[in-house]
């Protein structure tokens, strides 16, 4: 999906919604228990939910992976389910893949060879070769860690690099170089709002993936007004405050209040900042 | 696997070759066209065939997850088959992982949980929470990516922090605050010999996992003289070198040739700088 198009969709829906589907099994509500495609179900049910207020969804791969090969299935169905259902919709691999030449290739071909997903999270560490091979798929989306959400991101991610610069920001200058706003993304953790414009005024085109609001206490509001362009360029992840909504059988209704509550929300802040 | 039993079967083999398992489907024998169950036979025929030469497989994930289901199981059974009949040789998962928190834990369940390997390479750049549920668990390793054997380590790996040090050393010296030599392993690239000198005096004590000998570039003889300490300490990694040495329907015959090369070069080794 090319960034017109993921406008489009934004501005139809009004909501730069990223829903993840982080669907740890042993959080399945008592309704799936022993079902044999609970994963699989569960995203079914959430994905009918909120599809409305939604722009993407970001299934992480370690929940999936987890579960061997049958969650590795419910991983695939999920993604052609959403493919066949909601075909406006983004689907990116919360994979954090980084590895380089030919696996690296191997990689992208796993994600974007039958057209099973549009984009994939990918670890930066190890230079363009691990992220090259993904930029070669026309439509598909690089999605590239630059500083995420987490406590330790401080072990490295904002050290300073020789010119006094954090190393994201060195990450993000030089792959900048690889792709275009059209091919690459930036994960940036809302969970430090007061860099989000510095890195807006480096990026002004490209999209930002924010998770951390909710949860992990970032504010959406923030965001919006540090990280909107023209073309919106966000979009905010949201994973256990929609999926878990509700730990009981309402999981469905509950995801769909959720989402519907964000979208609410994100439609002022599209009026306002866009 | 703790570090002694390693060093144990190192010196009864007299090798510390690591076999990559990067067993790309398309490049597989003509004998295993068709095959439902191909890459496993395929793992199963070196792995047969390699044993006597090799103390530890290490399977790249990539070339699995790209075959879909039929892969991830091909992966699952090739560890079960290692585990089953070659109980004392060390498994590593090429997988590259790298997340936080919850996705962290769920990654190392899916890797530990059952006993299924004995390590995980690990991307360094989110910080410790990326490391540290792999750490939890008794006998098991983290490998963390420090110095990579492709060109594009260059981009960020070798780049000078504020202090002078290239961020790789940077890796190295925060994150062996996280564990210890008996369950932290770096990967480290043998086309830089000159640096391996240098690392070794960073962590005197620690495994090295080396890839790019052979294929890549790098010396064997190099990589022994500058890294090997009083328990050998490294882990040379040949993929292509090994499992494709013939790509007719020879190649387990011509895998074990190259191994036992390799091992009677690194029997030299050992008796030289151990």
């Amino acid at each position: 999906m090319d960034r017109k198009k993921l406008f489009d969709q934004i501005a139809r829906k009004e909501s730069f919604l990223c829903v993840g589907l982080d669907s740890e099994r042993s959080k399945l509500p008592p309704v799936l228990w022993g079902s044999a495609q609970a994963q699989f179900s569960f995203n079914r049910s959430l994905i009918d939910a909120t599809a409305p207020y939604t722009v993407c969804y970001k299934p992480n791969l370690a929940f999936y992976e987890s579960e061997g090969v049958k969650g590795f299935a419910a991983f695939l169905d999920t993604c052609r389910y959403i493919r066949d259902n909601y075909p406006d919709t983004l689907i990116i691999a919360d994979a954090k893949r980084g590895d380089i030449g030919n696996t690296s290739r191997m990689y992208a071909e796993a994600f974007f060879g039958e057209g099973l997903v549009d984009g994939v999270t990918l670890s930066p560490y190890m230079g363009r070769d691990t992220v090259a091979p993904f930029l070669e798929y026309e439509g598909k989306w690089a999605v590239i860690l630059a500083l995420t959400s987490n406590p330790s991101a401080d072990d490295f991610e904002t050290q300073p690099m020789a010119d006094g610069k954090p190393l994201y920001e060195k990450v993000i200058r030089t792959s900048m170089q690889w792709g275009t706003p059209d091919n690459t993304m930036y994960v940036v953790g809302a969970t430090r709002a007061e860099t989000i414009a510095d890195i807006r005024a480096v990026v002004p085109d490209h999209f930002l993936l924010v998770p951390g609001v909710g949860a992990q206490g970032g504010s959406l509001e923030d965001v919006a007004r540090e990280g909107m362009n023209k073309m919106c360029g966000l979009l905010v992840n949201s994973s256990r405050g929609i999926i878990f909504a509700d730990a009981g059988n309402e999981f469905a209704a509950a995801a769909a209040r959720a989402a519907r509550e964000v979208q609410a929300e994100m439609r002022g802040l599209l009026g306002r900042y866009l």
